[in-house]
């Protein structure tokens, strides 16, 4: 029996854009196991598997459940170990959660500003009420402002990248020679981005572009099956 | 006959605050190899072995000549395989560069606008006017400019560290259970600072300062072998 995987969709179910779980998705082809996707809105998540996880990405593999994309990728790490590694030993294993870091306080908040307003008309009614509730509150402004703002956040957002560039001046992945998991954490940001903005937040010369467009080459062009917004 | 490691100092030969020859230190405390430890004034490093580099660290290992924190690190682990491993395998090398990258173009910049008076101060005097000249020139404004703005600078520093907050929310040490190359990559950064700057840029509640603390113990206590400026 294949894995399940539940994921965030917008109104068009096709169209999902969650970061953490694109992480999984990846991480899954990865390591080339089977699963089926399975989209849900964001007010349907707390309903799943009995209430299990508050959030998404979920996965069910067989009677386990797992949640959170860095848990899922350490469950899949220890349960499929004759698979590709999605670590390359446990010093890449530690410092993912560094780059882990980087993304989450640095590159989420920022993408944050830049796509909520586009990511809200993404959603399905009911979702649409729950999301600007959520998020105008987190956010301490309403989403036209975050709107009115996205451009002047957009054009900001690429001086935040130099810790990537410098990684790739010296090998082709973040993760050496090859892809590993903490590609996919990036990836999983920027896809977020380029699923939702209406802005482009990466320069056609920017070497992060160069290894984004690669990463949605890898695993059959999997990336590629949600068309960008901008 | 014991490697020789040349090393940066100020007037006073035992003041030594490189963050590169700091992590050079510890790489090699890590593998438990011995060195011989030569300070040397900034003017005087283009002379050493027949000018082999013009910067410092400089590893002198028999008839082996290596230069950068990160390339002394590679050949160490490669040279030195039963001493315990600096990176904790291929995806570790790897993921340092990442962290390099975060070390170098986030926490440098600001480390160097809030310290270069201070370490102006430190230096002989031929020293003095290579330093002002050449950092005045590349951080375009005057030394005494950049000392006025050390405070402002200094309260805004704390909030670079998020990922380093992050990745300590999960492992003790960035490296994971133990420290790595990784942890010296920012030790080196953050001793650069203790050694040199008039502020005192770490919260004594910050987790980043616990980790720090932690770091300057590591090896015999390596690390508090040189006083503390603030």
């Amino acid at each position: 029996m294949p894995m399940i995987l539940y994921g965030l969709c917008g109104e068009d179910p096709s169209v999902h854009f969650s970061p953490h779980v694109w992480k999984a998705i990846m991480a899954l082809r990865h390591k080339g196991l089977d699963y089926e996707f399975h989209p849900v809105p964001f007010t349907e998540i707390p309903k799943l598997e009995g209430g299990f996880s508050p959030t998404v990405p979920l996965l069910r593999d067989g009677d386990t459940l797992v949640r959170d994309s860095f848990d899922i990728a350490l469950y899949l790490e220890k349960s499929y170990p004759e698979a590709p590694s999605l670590f390359g030993g446990e010093g890449g294993q530690a410092m993912a959660r560094f780059v882990e870091g980087f993304s989450q306080t640095v590159i989420h908040p920022a993408i944050t500003r830049i796509a909520v307003a586009d990511i809200h008309n993404l959603l399905a009614p009911t979702d649409r009420v729950y999301f600007r509730k959520t998020r105008e509150a987190r956010l301490s402004q309403t989403l036209e402002e975050l709107a009115s703002n996205r451009f002047t956040e957009a054009a900001e957002f690429p001086r935040k990248l130099e810790p990537i560039r410098h990684t790739l001046k010296f090998q082709p992945w973040l993760g050496g020679d090859g892809p590993l998991f903490v590609d996919y954490i990036l990836f999983g940001a920027f896809q977020w981005a380029r699923v939702t903005a209406s802005v482009d937040i990466l320069k056609a010369d920017d070497p992060v572009r160069t290894w984004f467009e690669r990463c949605l080459d890898l695993h059959g062009g999997i990336g590629r099956s949600v068309r960008a917004a901008a």
